[in-house]
């Protein structure tokens, strides 16, 4: 036993003191439970900040990278100061270090704009046990489509409604898998006032027909998905095409197989849409699982 | 001095730690800056939750029932549990003594889903020294017409997207008051898709045409104003007319007066919409805030 051993902690948060400024002013880790936010940051009275929940597998973050650039854009998109990205990935590890071992984590970054009137903000960061999604991975889920209200153009024609940013005001994503649930499904893909296929209420779509692999493109008011990124670099590993494309429920109805991607669960296979089968390749899912993010076969 | 005399304290939370249990469970006041909320509430972290803003002016709340009432309503289209409206206004009453006096107080209650997982809701109050508005009452504000890129029936068609609840998913109204911001103006009035006047990021609209008051009905997917109601109140012992109507920007840009109401604030005339003027009178206005809020001539 050397001086540095600590016991592990379980679930657990690190707050970053100064968000903006160099990563020297991290707290230690402290347990989620003991972890307080003050009751005047603006996260906590209008939603008013970001997020970013990065997978961990075996040890490794998932593309940690494309998760801190999209924190950025988030930010810019808030017009929030622009975060230290280095305080977010330092924090991210410390927590990593201090959580028990598992074989899936999750850690979430957090960026608020702050106590409402002090003009700072507030970053702190969550190492969360992963929840259980081998049946969900290899059996599907159960997908409803519902009306997400907007056109898709809206994040070019009304950027105020913050579409493309991880914002923490996520209360109607929340309504929408209640809505699901509603409907004896497990999830939700959003479908555009004109008829365009958007993203699900925490992940990404990916539709196959054939050889071909297609995404909603990003400028349709969606997020761009990391763990989608992920898994296209594989599809053309294996030399299958894809692509960002307007997708529409048509092309939803007669594919060969509906993915919803995102960094929890990673990848889904849809087996039901609004009630209809659609198909599941469970042997190719778990080889994309392995060969993207070194999930065990299983 | 007797036993129970205390300092007040300035801006202040009472924490509910059973906001749906009878009242007995309150903690004591505490000063906001060292009021703490748990990381994991689900206020936090996904915006997910509702809340309510009660003015109070000279020591007496402003329609405090209809507030409780909105927030059980709040509460209903979230599908949280019911909130012990009882305790709520206990707590608030208890904030409200053990804060210094002033003028004009903001009282705001909050009620979430709770810690991830816990399914017991958290609940808290918070009484705030309100904002100087006498310039805004008086001399009016610069309004902006913002596209809320919904159809006005959105609230019948697509309740999963929680429109006509107070959440605390408010980072799309703080980004829309930027925008107003970058325009020059103070206060946004959202317009639908199909042209339909909603409302305000925090704020009811009242529409004047000669003798006739009018305001977006609230099955528009809008919150019903509780201190638009109470200056509707008013305005009918006035024998003037009100009304609650589908209303077009045409009938903003021909209307003879346009107020923001809201909870703080409480009644500020628009003087610009869009940079044309627009007429305010000063001495109406004042009239409305003292008879129905008992705010003192300016």
């Amino acid at each position: 036993m050397t001086d540095d051993t600590t016991t592990p902690l379980g679930d657990l948060v690190v707050m970053i003191a100064e968000p903006t400024a160099p990563a020297d002013t991290h707290l230690a880790p402290v347990a989620l439970g003991e972890a307080r936010i003050a009751a005047a940051d603006l996260a906590v009275t209008r939603g008013d900040g970001i997020f970013e929940s990065i997978g961990v597998v075996g040890g490794r973050f998932i593309e940690l990278p494309a998760h801190l650039a999209r924190l950025a854009r988030s930010a810019a998109l808030l017009e929030l100061p622009e975060p230290d990205l280095g305080a977010f990935e330092e924090a991210a590890r410390r927590g990593l270090a201090a959580h028990s071992p598992a074989a899936e984590l999750l850690v979430k970054l957090f960026y608020s704009r702050g106590i409402e009137g002090a003009d700072a903000p507030s970053g702190w960061v969550e190492v969360l046990t992963g929840a259980d999604h081998r049946a969900a991975r290899r059996d599907g889920i159960r997908v409803v489509t519902l009306d997400r209200g907007y056109r898709s153009d809206i994040a070019q024609t009304a950027p105020w409604l913050l579409q493309g940013a991880k914002t923490l005001s996520y209360a109607l994503n929340k309504a929408a898998l209640r809505e699901a649930a509603r409907r004896d499904a497990d999830d939700v893909i959003f479908v555009s006032t004109d008829d365009v296929v958007l993203e699900g209420p925490t992940s990404s779509v990916v539709v196959r027909h054939g050889d071909l692999f297609r995404t909603p493109r990003t400028d349709l008011g969606i997020l761009a998905g990391t763990t989608q990124a992920a898994v296209f670099g594989t599809l053309a590993e294996l030399g299958l095409e894809t692509a960002e494309a307007v997708l529409s429920p048509a092309d939803l109805a007669s594919a060969d197989g509906i993915w919803l991607l995102s960094s929890g669960r990673l990848m889904a296979p849809v087996r039901s849409l609004d009630g209809r089968s659609v198909p599941v390749d469970a042997a190719f899912t778990a080889t994309l699982l392995t060969r993207t993010f070194g999930v065990p076969a299983p």
